[in-house]
Parts: structure tokens; sequence; C-alpha cells
């Protein structure tokens, strides 16, 4: 299928910051962009679309995300951290079944698509039930089963085992013509042994996956390690060498200068999560300081239950004015930089080198942004509209691997009306 | 007209917090609420609305606005505050006329009355222009010209006479069945000469009108106060007789303890801005502590020069998480008290008392919310979702004093196409 939108806004990733192409073309061949530019393209096309008066932008990349968790949106808002995890949170997930984690993934893909999402990282269990519908969608998604053990005397074979973490990996590594991979990953410092992080850094640099972990979110989790081995939880990561491979870490609210300068030398990516952060009081993440070391940022959700909802519209403006705030100056955060973590530095992250930015023979995932609308005029600097001005719900097309997902409220790979009521069944059989 | 809407869910402000009616009636007849309740009432209704699977709440109160800013949107995003204040902001608003305020205040309508805005107060000048349309959409306004001076040796009646503040009063205080109301204001302390407020402060007591003004909205603003006259702005505002009328200060970004005990006690209402205050990098107002002294706290947008949006949904949201995040601890602000802000409390600092709560004899200023949306299930706590999950877009109704303003994505009272094609008229005018 070859498709063409013409007289459309085109957003172009330079080296610094984006330029914009007004009623340009861009053509879609298969699974790739053939053709951006002024002039229309001499080759024919199945389709043409008329996007007048639309914007042509990279799709939004949600890099820190637990998908299924949207079935516990709203639980115990406003309660103190540790009563809302172990009284709401917990009690609930341990009725997560396949067939819940399913309904909850799908509702979750009807907001991330819907919202300009096009790829994902999702951190959570039972994970098939959350692959099987990405599959079908035909968004793509960084999955992972992340390693938890409390007990210093698990072993890791059996561990790996027990959460069928190597069956994930062999059956849906690069599923959907690429569009799934499969990550590694560990869950936090403190909810893991030295002797099980150590092993699976070797599972990983031996099958060349990338590995997610939560770093540093809370100042608590960062202290309690410091006192328990003398060291960081970044330091604690990389002395067990996590950090040898292509690591990405949530959160960061708490790392240190040294964490920093680590991580940068490394070459791990830092996953932003403003809403969250705020949300449960874990504070600001030095994301300034993180700039300036050269560390690559991205932007998540977080799942939507500390959220509470997966809409990157949001965490985009939140990450664009909370620091100019916390440290009393317009100028420290640039919202180029933003829609930068939005979209190719959650590539980077992702290792999908052709996703992230609009270009001839990258990936075609794109999503238009519809700017007819009152709080979208005028348009005086195209990526501060996106970042200070656009809602989620402007979004008008979604559209991954050349695919459109999304087109004017339609949902064209997922039945809508089935995954609410399947959303509101699932909901009945956990609490 | 008498308008009754069935199978809603109904959003009720109690004395501590709220209440939900789920599945029950609305009716409204004529410009009031006349019926709420689980069971059908038993008059008869001109027109029947099945609003099943919607929630209906107060209107939101946008308390602090400069509507026609809405034409100086996005100009200068990321620049120093100066840079920006008198190279982008001034040049453009020096070139307003009464045609261009009055494109960009309905321009400015259109996105409030559609992200559930029944009432707003404006600080503006020109200020026909934009009572004119707001007389036409139906909405609600607390309208006023604020007094600027920057010459020590201005007469305050020949500034009165030139601001037109007093024609603006007499012509138009209680316009439209009381839908408008003409306020008084002085711009800011360091934007006015002590004669002058001393003045404007006795022309509102003698005439009962309210005072807008801005307060300590930056360090720079509180500490050249402090610095020329020993005392803070809100100390200056209260010795030059302000605070002996009912004033409503925006931001409070800087203010101290002992401006917070003296506003508790003067009874001044306070309009926390923070998206504004978070991308001006202004700082984060000590909206905890003004709680616990017991301050009325209502939300503002602030103009869409400096936000860029209109949409009280977004200020709900970061309202409700930016202090546990400031602060470290997800309990120190509840999205109950965010939600009061943006409804009874901004009600009260209006001087509207019959509204900001749906009751029986309160005015029908209502909104609905689409609760069939990915987003909003499940709802496991009906404020949560409104402040943490919900947009601005979520909005399906919105009526004023019983008239359908907006409903299903179109306008009732504006035309909405003129007011686009006058808008980009307007802006070619501009700039």
């Amino acid at each position: 299928m070859k498709i063409l939108f013409e007289h459309a806004n085109i957003l172009i990733t330079e080296d610094d910051g984006f330029s914009e192409i007004k009623d340009g073309y861009l053509g879609v061949n298969g699974k790739r962009i053939d053709y951006i530019g002024k002039e229309k393209p001499k080759g024919s096309y199945d389709v043409i679309k008329d996007y007048t008066n639309k914007l042509l932008m990279p799709g939004l990349i949600n890099t820190h995300c637990h998908a299924a968790m949207t079935m516990l949106r709203g639980l115990g808002s406003d309660l103190p951290l540790q009563e809302w995890l172990f009284e709401k949170m917990m009690p609930v997930e341990d009725r997560f079944t396949a067939e819940s984690i399913r309904a909850a993934s799908e509702l979750a893909l009807l907001e991330m698509i819907s919202t300009g999402t096009t790829s994902f990282c999702d951190m959570y269990f039972i994970n098939e039930a959350t692959v099987l519908p990405c599959l079908e969608s035909g968004i793509k998604a960084n999955i992972c089963r992340p390693m938890q053990s409390f007990d210093p005397a698990d072993v890791y074979e059996t561990m790996v085992r027990k959460l069928e973490a190597d069956t994930l990996f062999s059956e849906y590594n690069g599923a959907g013509e690429g569009r799934i991979l499969i990550d590694d990953s560990i869950h936090a410092e403190y909810t893991c042994s030295e002797a099980v992080v150590r092993a699976h850094a070797q599972t990983a640099k031996t099958r060349g996956t990338r590995m997610h972990i939560h770093l540093s979110e809370t100042k608590r989790e960062h202290e309690e390690c410091i006192s328990k081995y003398s060291k960081t939880p970044a330091q604690w990561f990389a002395d067990l060498g996590i950090f040898d491979v292509p690591a990405y870490a949530a959160h960061c609210v708490w790392v240190s200068d040294e964490d920093i300068a680590l991580m940068a030398e490394k070459g791990v990516s830092v996953m932003h999560n403003p809403s969250s952060n705020m949300k449960l009081g874990s504070g600001f993440a030095p994301i300034v300081k993180m700039q300036q070391a050269g560390i690559n940022i991205a932007l998540g959700t977080d799942g939507a239950a500390s959220n509470n909802n997966l809409n990157m519209f949001e965490e985009l403006h939140l990450a664009s004015i909370i620091h100019k705030g916390y440290m009393q100056d317009s100028t420290v955060t640039k919202c180029t930089d933003t829609l930068r973590m939005a979209t190719l530095n959650g590539a980077k992250l992702q290792g999908r080198p052709d996703t992230g930015a609009l270009k001839a023979g990258n990936a075609a995932d794109i999503i238009a942004i519809d700017l007819d609308k009152p709080h979208l005029f005028p348009n005086n600097d195209t990526v501060g509209l996106i970042c200070y001005s656009a809602q989620g719900s402007d979004v008008c097309m979604t559209m991954v691997d050349g695919k459109i997902l999304y087109e004017n409220g339609e949902f064209l790979t997922m039945d809508r009306e089935k995954v609410m009521f399947d959303a509101r069944a699932a909901q009945k059989m956990l609490y």
C-alpha cells in the first residue's frame, strides 16, 4: 500500500531542533516513508489524503509504562506511597490473570494509540497477555518481565524458569516483523539480590538485549541502598554489570552528580516520568544536569495507577514546564529538547534507529495533529504549540509501519466497544 | 425552557468534599437548577436528555485570565522573562485595537467554553471588546480594567477618565442579567503609584466592587518592593486600603508567612496559576500554607501567552500534582480541594454565591464529562478521575444560566468558523 499525504505541515527533526515544511507532501510505501518534500512526488500512490491544516510529526514513544495497570486507575489517590502500594495496588495485582491483563492492556492501547503513541516500553508480568494485543493492534513495544528476588537464596536459573523470561524472549523477540522486541529487566535495586542481578546482566550481554530498570525513584530507596551497600543504586547496578549492556533507567529522581557522570559514561538512557514523580511525591529528576552531562533522556507516563493516564502530551507539557518552575528560570529547558525526548531519544533507547524522526527511509511511524482548533491558533512556534498548547485529543491520525491504526476518532485495528466491554468484565473480576 | 437530564451521574459539592448521585436526574427551569435527585421529578420538562455515562458537574471558574492574549500564544517561548515581556509581548499589545481584542477574546471564549469554563475573571484593556462577545456567547465574566501609573505625578481622576474605568462600570456592571460583573483592579505594586492605589481602593469601597490584582508573582517583584518600601507587596496593598475591599490576588508565589496571615485575616482570595508560574520560571506558590491559613484559593490559567492555553483541566491536573512533587509528599494536597478551587472557591471570589456547586436553586452553570472514554475507565474515584485523568476535550456539554452554549462539539451561541476567520484576520493585522 502506498499512501500520500498532501498539503500537510511536516515536522522534520534536525540535528539541532526541528524545522517544518508547510503545505508539503509525505509519501509512504509499505512500512517506510519514501518521500518528504515541498513538491508533489512523481510516483503513483494508492491512496491520497488531503491533510490541509494538519501537522505530521513523529509518533510519540512512551518509554516507561506498565500498561495493564490501567485497571488500577484511581485506586488510592492522595494516599501515602506505602499505603497506596501495599493496600491498594498489590491486592488487586495479586488477582491478575492472563485474561484480565489482556483486557487491561487493550484498554491501555486504545488510550495510547488515540493520543499519538506509536511505540512503548512495558514492564509487567504475564507478558504474553500484553504482547498479543500489541501484535494485533499494530503498535510497537519493547516488552520485559522484571526480575524480582527478595530471597538471597533464590537461584537464578530457577527464577528465570519461574518468570518465563527466556520463553518470552524466544517466542516473541522480533515478532510482528520486528514491532515487538523483548528486553531484559531488573525491577529495582530494592527488589533484587546481587547474585540474580549479576547473572541477569550476563544473560542480557549474551543475547544482546537491552535492560529496563527502575532507579532512584524515591529518596527512601536511594538512601536505604546507601545504608545497605555503601553505594548508590546506580553504582550498585554498575558494579553488577547492568550498565555494560544497553540499559535504560526509569525515574532517576535522586541520582547524585557522580551517578549522572557514571550513567553518561556508560551510555545509560533515562526515562523521565514527570506526572508519576509529582503525583507520588517523589520529587524532581535533575533533568537539566543530565542533559548537560549528555545523557540520552526519554519520556514516559509510568502506569495509569500513578499518573493517572497514558497521555504523552501531558508528559510533554509537564517536562517542558516543571523544571523552569523548580529552578526558577524559564530558559533551563527548551520545548524542542522535550519533544526530542518523546521521539528520537525514545527511539534510541528502544534500539529502533529507523524511528523517532520523519525522513525518507525511516519506518512510517507518524501521527497527525489537527491544527484547526481554537487552542492551536495562532501558531507562532509549532514545537511550542505541541508542548504547551496541544492535548492528546488533538491527534487525528496514528500510523505505525505504514499502517493507519487510528484516524478521526476511529480505531482501524481494534474493536473499541469490545475492549471497553472486556475491561468492564475484567474490573468486576478483580475488585 | 425546562430541561431534564436523566440517567446522569451528578457530582454534588458537600461541606467536606464531594458526593455523587449515580443514574440520577437534574432538572433546569429557566436559569436555575430546580431538581437534583435519584428519582425522576414529577413536573414536566420541555426537553429530556439521556445523559447515560455522562457526569454532570459544576462549571469551572477561571479566575485569572487575559483573554485577548490568545493572540500572543506561542510568541517567545523559553525566553528569559524580561525579553519575553518587553520584546515579544508589548510590541504586539501596543498594536491591539478594539477589533483585534474582540477577535482574540472570541477565540478565547471558544477554547474556554469547549473545555468547561462557565465563568472567568478577565484583566485587560479596551474591555468593551471582551464584554460584548461574553454577552453574546452567554458566558459569565468578572471584567476589570487594571490601573497602571508609572508616573508619580499621575492624577487619579485623569487616569480613571483615560482608562474609561468608570464608563465600563456604569455601562456594563450587571449586564446580561448579571452575567457580567465589572470589578476594579490595580495591575500590580510595581506598576502603580501609592496615591493612585489609595484613591482606587476608595472608589471600590464606595461602589462595592471587588479588586483584582497581581501579587508577588516573581521573586524580583517581591524583593524590589521590599527594597523600595521596606514592606512586601501584600503589606503595601494592605496599607493602601486594597484589602479593605473584597480583593483577589493572582499568583502569590513569593508571599511570606506574615503575608499569608495578613491575607487570611483580611479575607483576600488567591488565584493559583500553576502553568504560568512554572512556564515563566516564577516558582511554586505556597498553596499548602495558604490552605492551612484558611485562605480562599481559586484557580486560573493566566493568559494564553504564558500558559499557553486556557484549559482549566490542565490547571486542575497541575495544582493537584505539583505541590506533592515539590513538598515530596503525596498527601499534602487532595484532588477534592483542587476541584473546590476550580468551582466553589472561584464562585466565592467572583461574588457569585449561587454558582460553583450543583444544587436546587443555584444558577444552572453545569458541564458534562463524557465518561465513555478509554482513559476514564475504571472510575474508582470520580474527583480523582477529573483531576488526574480527564482532558478538557472530555467536556461534552457546557451550560450557563440554563442555556446550553456547547454540546457534542458544536457551539450553539457562537459561530466557530467566523471566529476562526476573524482571528486569522486579526493576527495578520497585528504581526
